[in-house]
């Protein structure tokens, strides 16, 4: 009987294999007719003399309906991770995009870039926020992708200082989630007699150590990586590290996302000359000058609050000019094309010194890393 | 006219839309369908207690029938690579492979990881090659990826005595191409008077620069790319540097490949326990232990060249053993089962104190950078 059924299976699975190869086929055929179909449009866009050939509005809203009618296997994630990659093949058929990036190569921004556009990108690091500015302004590059929030760093001022000059526009955010778990055998945390991580997730973790694990040793590796990979032989220690160490170390999750700051998330700004049109699902950012004045704050947020436009980040920052003492720098939820959202910022401006609009954009698709 | 052809333009412009938008749908729903069969496969290959899930003779050959296949417009590489990374999606779901690479991050060989495996592996950076080659001995990775060959460093020894006493096999090579072409905005050589470059650049250029543009001031820069961006406003001088900065700075490429080292190729192994079936396009890699005696050498190679059977490589180190001098590595083209490889193996065998074979693999399907 068993040689019957070992039989059965070797034929389901040779038909697996030739029902894949069949799919592959199609599917292959199919990204070639969609890149065809792309050249089309190349070539009427060019004949015009149309240079929009990438639209972040377009492509946000692409990726959003594929995650909606996504019904599995695969994660949403990973299918718009797939079909991002197929229109940025296809894409770079019409006009392949030139994208400069904060480098070296091998750092978070070029993972943004590529998680943003794609891997059909001619993406160019290079050593400086301002020299990313200056690429673009010059038209050397058609994007730029700096880092705006950093977990380790907190806010890059160098980013906000060139965004207060530069005539560029915001096209688009990335944000890579970064979470902290504690990684164990441990059946619980009273087991745990020892936590080991890199001296960074320990300082990020410190509150959450302190109040779940009072006076249990810590020791500082050289990575998360190493951490997990030392505690996978033992019951009594723990790890902190991402859910990548737990996965490849099969270390089950004590606790998850252990990161004092909640929000450890780096986030990175597309800058452009292009103004993205709404998408349904957008951000605002804007620049307001003010002096300081009692109660300025507070009056600046009130007509957001009033008409339920929410303000998800502030960030003040001392002014090089003479005339106003900070600027803030303020992202609301909505496009400046929307009524209610050009209305909060009317109001804000006439209690500020100076606003400007950075730019309106698609929110950032997921915010899983890689 | 102008508005009517801008009209019919327009509607070709929206017909491109919707035909884009219903591919996508499609490919997406083929991409769910094929991820469904991998499901099946992985259920019907549990049951049986069997963990050949990823199987690289399978994979290499599909791969190759994608490209063969492959009618434009998009390239090879491209093509393949968009595929390669729905393999690894679907693959992922029916048994998520673990891979510990030479980290850290953002190495070449993460790169070389995720180009051989595609994005949904669980890739772990491990600090030094004995460790990766120690988590896949004890299973806590199913395939280990190791730098081999190296433009700036050459043969990576540690991978090689690595190779002496470990069980593992050779189950894959990635290759990355490395090319060097000088970039300028000049109409010809005569026209150069300053080559700019980081200095290991120069250095690897160094014979042909003596050779073609003798005498010219030669300026070394932090990076390549930044070399590019110097040149990129000016006339009279080249930078050296690879195809990402030709296309990203515009700059034509005066001359191509000029290092001097001909395979400025990094290449890497995948390591594995699992032997490889042969595909039609293979290699073969040993370690051959001799005396030395004079002639020893020629007489290694003998049997190979009688038989037609291409020696790719050899390379010598100093044993540490007593009892003979050297050890050779050596790759064949062909795959070990293929009786003219096992009876060029056998003549070799017959000479030398002691042959061990490290793994017969597909060859590398394309050797582009990312």
């Amino acid at each position: 009987m068993s040689s019957r059924q070992d039989k059965s299976d070797d034929e389901a699975l040779a038909g697996a294999r030739e029902r894949i190869d069949t799919l592959d086929a199609q599917i292959q055929a199919l990204i070639a007719e969609r890149a065809g179909v792309a050249l089309d449009v190349a070539r009427i866009k060019t004949a015009r003399q149309r240079t929009d050939f990438y639209r972040p509005e377009r492509e946000a809203d692409v990726l959003r309906r594929v995650a909606e009618r996504n019904e599995g296997p695969l994660d949403d994630a990973t299918i718009t991770r797939l079909m991002r990659e197929v229109m940025s093949a296809c894409l770079a058929l019409e006009s392949p995009l030139k994208v400069a990036y904060l480098g070296p190569e091998g750092t978070y921004t070029q993972a943004a870039v590529y998680k943003h556009f794609g891997h059909s990108v001619r993406a160019m690091p290079l050593p400086a926020i301002d020299e990313i500015f200056r690429e673009v302004e010059a038209g050397n590059a058609d994007f730029g992708v700096v880092p705006v929030e950093n977990s380790t760093e907190g806010v890059v001022s160098h980013t906000l200082d060139q965004l207060v000059g530069s005539s560029l526009q915001i096209c688009g955010e990335v944000a890579l989630a970064v979470h902290h778990h504690l990684l164990s055998k441990s059946v619980d945390l009273t087991g745990v007699k020892r936590v080991v991580a890199h001296a960074q997730s320990l300082a990020q973790c410190r509150k959450w150590l302190d109040r779940r694990l009072p006076g249990v040793v810590r020791e500082a590796v050289s990575s998360n990586g190493e951490a997990a990979r030392r505690v996978a032989g033992e019951n009594q220690a723990a790890a902190i590290a991402g859910r990548a160490a737990s996965e490849f170390y099969e270390l089950p999750m004590l606790a998850s996302n252990i990161e004092d700051e909640p929000n450890n998330t780096t986030r990175f700004l597309v800058l452009g000359k292009q103004k993205v049109p709404a998408t349904g699902d957008d951000m605002t950012s804007i620049l307001v000058a003010i002096r300081n004045q009692p109660g300025m704050l507070h009056r600046l947020l009130t007509p957001g609050a009033e008409a339920g436009v929410d303000l998800t980040r502030i960030e003040s920052r001392p002014s090089r000019r003479q005339a106003w003492d900070y600027n803030f720098f303020i992202d609301l939820e909505g496009h400046i094309d929307e009524p209610r959202v050009r209305q909060v910022l009317d109001a804000i401006e006439s209690q500020a010194a100076m606003l400007k609009v950075l730019g309106a954009y698609p929110r950032a698709v997921d915010t899983s890393s890689t």
